[in-house]
C-alpha cells in the first residue's frame, strides 16, 4: 500500500489510484462503501438465483446481476489505468479474483450463444469467487467507521476466510449436485451440508450422489481440517493471549 | 461485587441488597440456596412439560411453573429497587436473563388472549433461557457449603457453559422441530440429538426436517465448535498445569 | 509401595503381602504372570459369552468364568489378611474393583435365585469392569520382563485408559441394547459402534434404540470427547519432547 | 546415507550403489526420475485395475505390472548386490517395502496355480504397499529439480504419510468389501470412504458391511486420529513458528 498520499497537479491516473486506495476522505470511504454494498448484492443476488422464483425477479436479478458486473467492470478498468506497473497489477491476486469474478456474468451478456454451448453450469460455479472479493476490504486497519485494533482485523479475516471456505464449498456442490441431488435443491441446502461436512458432524441426511460431488467434498474436507482448525487455533491463542 | 459488607440503620433498601447478594450470613445462605433450588425446579419443569404426561401432572407443573415465576418477579422487583443505581441494574446481563426467563410465563398468565395469537412455540422456546440463571451462582466463590478453590470456580464455570449451550441448543430445536419431526418427541430426544451433533458425531439417525431446525443446528455447531474446544482446551491446561 | 523389602521371621501375613506386591523375586514374578494371565482369559470369557456358542461351550466358559472367580476371590482375602491397614485396603480403589469384578460371579453361584430374580443384565454389564483389574499391572515401572521407562509406562497407562474406556463403553452398550437391537447382536459390534462414536466418525449404521442405549452413548461420547484428546494430547507431547 | 561421492576404478559394485544412492550426477538423476515415474504409473495401474474395463485394457495393464514389477526386481537385486552389507540391506525397512510390493505379481507369474488357490483378494490387497515406495524419494533433500529446505521436505513427508494412510487403508477396505457391498466398486468409492471416515465426518452413506471391513475401519480411525492430528499439529506448529 506504499501509495501517494495526495493527488498532486491534475493528474488523472494519480487520482484515480487514490480513491481507489484511500479510506480517510469523505469520496475514498463513499467509494469503498458503495463497492462493499455492491459486493454484498452481488453474492446474495448469487445466493438468490438458486431457489425458485418468479419469472419478473428473476429477469429483475439478472439485471441487477448485469449492472453490478458492469460497475465493477469499470472498476477493474480504473484500477488498471491507474496502476502504477500495470503488469504487476494484472498478476495481483486482488486483481485476477475481481476478473473472476465478473467473467462469467460478462461472457454470458457479450457471447449469449457461446456461453449456452460451454457448461454453463460451470460459469455458474466459478461465479462463487465473487465472495473473495471481500479480502480486499480487509487488507488495512481503517475502515469507513475509523481504524480497528490488528487483533480484531486478524480475526475479521479468519472468520471472512472460514466463510469464504464455506461460501465457495457450498457453491461447488451446489452446481455439481442440484441437477441431480433431490436433497441439494438450493445454496440453502448445500450450505447446511457444508457446515455439517466441514465440522465433522456429518449427518449422511444430504450425500453427494456423484463423483463430481464427492470430489468436492473430499477437497473440502480435506481444505476444511487443515484450515478451519489452524485459523481456529490463531483465533483461540489471540482470545487467551489478550486475557491474560 | 462492591457491596456494603453490612446493613446499616433502618435503611430498607441497603438490607435488601445486602440479604441478595450475601452468602455468608444464614439468611443470605437460605435465601441462595431457595433460588438455586427453585431454578433447579423451574428447569425440571420447562423440561417435564415436554414429555406427555396425564392431564392433572400437567396442570400441577403449570401452577408449579407460575408460583415459581411469581417469586422471581419478586426477587427481580426487590434487585430493582434494593439497586444502587437502577438503571444500571436493568441493563446488567443477569438481570436481562432473570427477565426474560419469567417474561413468557407471566405473558401468558397476564394476557392469555395476546398469548395464544403470538407464536407460542416462540414464548416455549424463550423459556429454555431460565438455564442461564444459574450464571449467577458461579460470580463469586462462596458458596453455601464454604469458599471453593478458583480453579474449581473456572472448572465450574466451563462445565455450566458447556451444559447450558447444549441446553440452549437442545431447547431452540425442540420448539422448532418437535411439531413436524416424529424422531424429537420430548426434550430428551432432542438434548440426545444435540450432543450427537456437537461432539461432531453425528450418526443421523435424528436430523433436522424444518429449515429452522437446519439453522438451530448451523448455529449450534458454530458455536459448539468454538466454544466447546475452547472451554475444554482451558480446562485441560488447568489439569496438566495443577499436575506439574 | 513402601512395602518391606523382605519377609522376616516366619510371619505369614507379612509373607503374603510380600509376594502379592513383588514383582522382583522368581515366585512374586510368577504370581504376577499368573494373575495377568488369567484376568486375560477372565476379560475374553467375558466377551465369548456375548456371541452365540454351542452348549457346551458355554457350560466350558460358565465353569472357567467360576474358576477364574474363585482364584480373585483367595487373592482379595490374602491381600486383605496381608494387609498393614485392613481398613484402608478395602477403601482401595483397586481393592474395590477387584470386588466388582468377581462380585456378579459370585453372587449367581452363591445366590442363584436371587441373581435370576434381579436383574441379570445389569449384573452382567458390571461384569466389564473386571478390565480395570489391568490398572494394578501399571502401578510400577517394574514388569516381569523387565523396568520400563518412565514414558513407556505412561505411555502404557493412556493406551490402558483409552482401551478401558471403550472396553465399558462397549460392555454397557452391549448390556442395554442386544436384548431388542437387532444390530448389536455381539460384543464386537457394540466395539465398532462405540470405536466409530467416541472416534466422532458416527457413521449411524448402528445407532441406539433404547433410552438407556441413548444415555449410556451420551456419557461415553462426554467421557471420550474429554479424556481421549486429553491423553492423546499427552501422548503427542511426549513424543514430541522425545523427538527433540 | 554415508556413501562413497565417487565410483573408483572399474569396482562395479561400489558403481552400481553409486548411482542407486546418488541424485546428483546426470545419470543418477535419471534413475531416480524413471523410478518415481515407473512407481507412479505401477500405483495408477492398481488403481485402474479396480474399475470396469475393457478386456483388451485389463490385458495391456496386466502387462504394464508385470513389465514394472520385473524392472523393480532387477533393481532391488542390484541394491542387494551393491550394498555393503547386503544382510543389512535385506532387513532395511525400504527394502522390505520394495520386496513386499512386487512379490504379489511375481507370485502371480511363477506359480499362476498356487496364487489362484491362494487368496487372490489377499494377494490383491498387499499390492496395495507400493505406496510406501514413494518414501525412499524423501530420504533426503536433493530431488532431481533441486535440493529442498528442511521445512519443506518434512512438510512433504508428512503429506505423504497422510495420503499412504488413505490409500493403504482404502486400498484394504477395497480389498475385503468389493466383493460384497454393492456401495464399493470401485477404488475411488473405497478413497471417498476413507477419506470420510478418517476426517471423522462420517455420512453414512458407505458402511461396511463385512466383519474385515469393520476391522479395517477400526483400525484406520485409531491410526488416523493418532497419526493426522499429530502430523497436522506439526506443520501447523512449523507454519506457525515460520510466520514470527
Amino acid at each position: 500500500m506504499s501509495t501517494d498520499p495526495s493527488p498532486t497537479g491534475h493528474d488523472w491516473r494519480d487520482l484515480v489510484r487514490y480513491y481507489l486506495l484511500d479510506h480517510r476522505t469523505p469520496l475514498g470511504k463513499a467509494i469503498d462503501i458503495v463497492l462493499l454494498a455492491l459486493n454484498l448484492v452481488f453474492v446474495v443476488v448469487f445466493v438468490a438465483e438458486t431457489y425458485p422464483l418468479p419469472a419478473g425477479l428473476q429477469v429483475v436479478l439478472w439485471r441487477l446481476e448485469v449492472g453490478i458486473a458492469a460497475v465493477f467492470l469499470v472498476e477493474y478498468v480504473l484500477r488498471l489505468y491507474g496502476a502504477r506497473d500495470r503488469l504487476e497489477e494484472v498478476r495481483n491476486p486482488y486483481a485476477v479474483v475481481d476478473l473472476l469474478a465478473i467473467l462469467p456474468t460478462l461472457l454470458v451478456v457479450v457471447l449469449p450463444g457461446v456461453a449456452t454451448v460451454a457448461n454453463i453450469g460451470f460459469l455458474r460455479s466459478v461465479r462463487v469467487v465473487r465472495v473473495l472479493r471481500f479480502y480486499r476490504f480487509t487488507q488495512d486497519a481503517e475502515f469507513f467507521f475509523g481504524t480497528i485494533s490488528d487483533d480484531a482485523l486478524r480475526a475479521l479475516k479468519l472468520l471472512l476466510t472460514v466463510l469464504v471456505l464455506l461460501f465457495v464449498s457450498a457453491g461447488l456442490f451446489y452446481s455439481v449436485e442440484h441437477v441431480v441431488n433431490p436433497d441439494v435443491r438450493t445454496f440453502g441446502d448445500a450450505f447446511y451440508y457444508v457446515v455439517v461436512a466441514l465440522s465433522t458432524v456429518g449427518f449422511g441426511d444430504i450425500v453427494p450422489v456423484t463423483t463430481a460431488g464427492r470430489w468436492v467434498t473430499v477437497a473440502s474436507i480435506l481444505a476444511g481440517i487443515i484450515v478451519i482448525p489452524w485459523q481456529a487455533s490463531k483465533i483461540v491463542r489471540e482470545w487467551t493471549d489478550r486475557e491474560k
